[in-house]
């Protein structure tokens, strides 16, 4: 028995997020179908990032047990003839024994990208958030610098979650712009529910100069969704690495 | 009566090209038909570059006639609203009543885009082309440089085109890489019918180091379709910008 992690990239459009639901096909059904099928037993995966219904990754990270003679790096290869094309294993290792990717202490980076420009662009579409009304990328990265460090962020978290403590770590983010695209990066010790789609939602309030840089401070300290802006749509995001630390 | 110009941009991957025919959808189909049903008149555009199917632009140019009073440089906006996602209006203007998109002198850019790494991307797989093994870019450029100029291009020709002439004239080719994505841009003043993806197929050979960059000037010289490399998939293409002088 070994135990074997995958780091997997998806274009999220066509699934119901990655845990398996009820309500649609999802990344996680697919890998265990595929893996069940290359590897001739049944087999479950565990991942990272449960991530949402229509957002992307290129680096969520899953493990499964295997008594599987296949060598671990060849897995990758292997599995990636039998998913379908909007799903590619980047790599495939064995891991510890006790390697878990929610338990393990980890840094995740994802990345929330605007198209910021007077038409949309159907090539982009997919993987950007069109928004037509013109940002200030000063004014955002002010407002940002508000979110980076350990706060409470319940401000910043999904109706649906169901969690102990709304306190989490960012540990920085970078908003660049090129060309017509704004990318918001955002990385920290773990998220809450939407908590990315949030915090671009109200950094775009800022940047189009509905509110000062400095409400972000304020509605931080709200811990108060309701003071917070709009979930920004999810083709925008993409989870973009996880590091195990 | 006015001749309004158009600058569509489309993701290519769901249509059989520019050109109504019959084997399937056309982006031409659909701006004939939502122009028809905005302007309420029958309206019939004609195109600069018709594109082969699954080949996306960012600035492809239409014209066409309408008795209808709505302001031209409003269409864009309204036509918007009636297009299927994966084909959006950049700009409209009214334009001389003689103005051909196919007849008067211009310049076309298009762009060949190559993912270059170990496992494919899914969120690029739709609009680059995926190439497992290594490319010496420093090499692409050096053959590249050969294709410069007028010349006959017959060896870079599809085989069903008809023209008279295959003499072409390429203004530019620049190849840069970034990340994981190499891209060849290609200018010039028309092209033959699969002009720059058999470019960029022979390319790719040169890249690989199969052939050396010199072999780009006896493929020319040659005018012989089965000199050049393979004429590279679609999806990789996008026609960026025509510029009419």
């Amino acid at each position: 028995m070994k135990r074997v992690m995958l780091v997997v990239a998806y274009d999220g459009t066509n699934y119901c997020g990655w845990q398996i639901q009820a309500n649609g096909i999802t990344v996680q059904e697919e890998l265990n179908r595929c893996l069940s099928k290359l590897l001739k037993e049944p087999i479950q995966t565990v991942g990272a990032s449960r991530t949402d219904a229509g957002v992307h990754a290129l680096g969520n990270v899953a493990v499964f047990d295997t008594a599987a003679r296949m060598p671990a790096e060849k897995i990758s290869y292997a599995l990636n003839t039998y998913l379908p094309e909007d799903i590619r294993i980047q790599y495939s290792a064995e891991v510890a024994a006790d390697f878990h990717p929610r338990y393990c202490e980890s840094e995740k980076t994802y990345e929330y990208r605007i198209l910021n420009r007077r038409f949309p662009l159907p090539t982009q579409r997919l993987y950007t958030y069109f928004y037509h009304y013109k940002l200030d990328v000063e004014k955002m990265r002010e407002g940002a610098s508000f979110l980076v460090g350990r706060h409470d962020f319940a401000s910043f978290c999904g109706a649906n979650a169901q969690v102990k403590s709304t306190v989490r770590e960012v540990t920085g983010i970078d908003i660049e712009k090129k060309d017509d695209v704004i990318t918001i990066q955002v990385r920290g010790r773990g998220f809450l529910y939407n908590m990315v789609r949030i915090i671009a939602g109200t950094l775009i309030e800022i940047g189009n100069e509905q509110y000062p840089p400095e409400k972000m401070g304020e509605i931080l300290r709200a811990c108060d969704r309701q003071q917070a802006g709009p979930t920004a749509p999810a083709c925008g995001l993409t989870l973009k690495e996880i590091k195990f630390l």
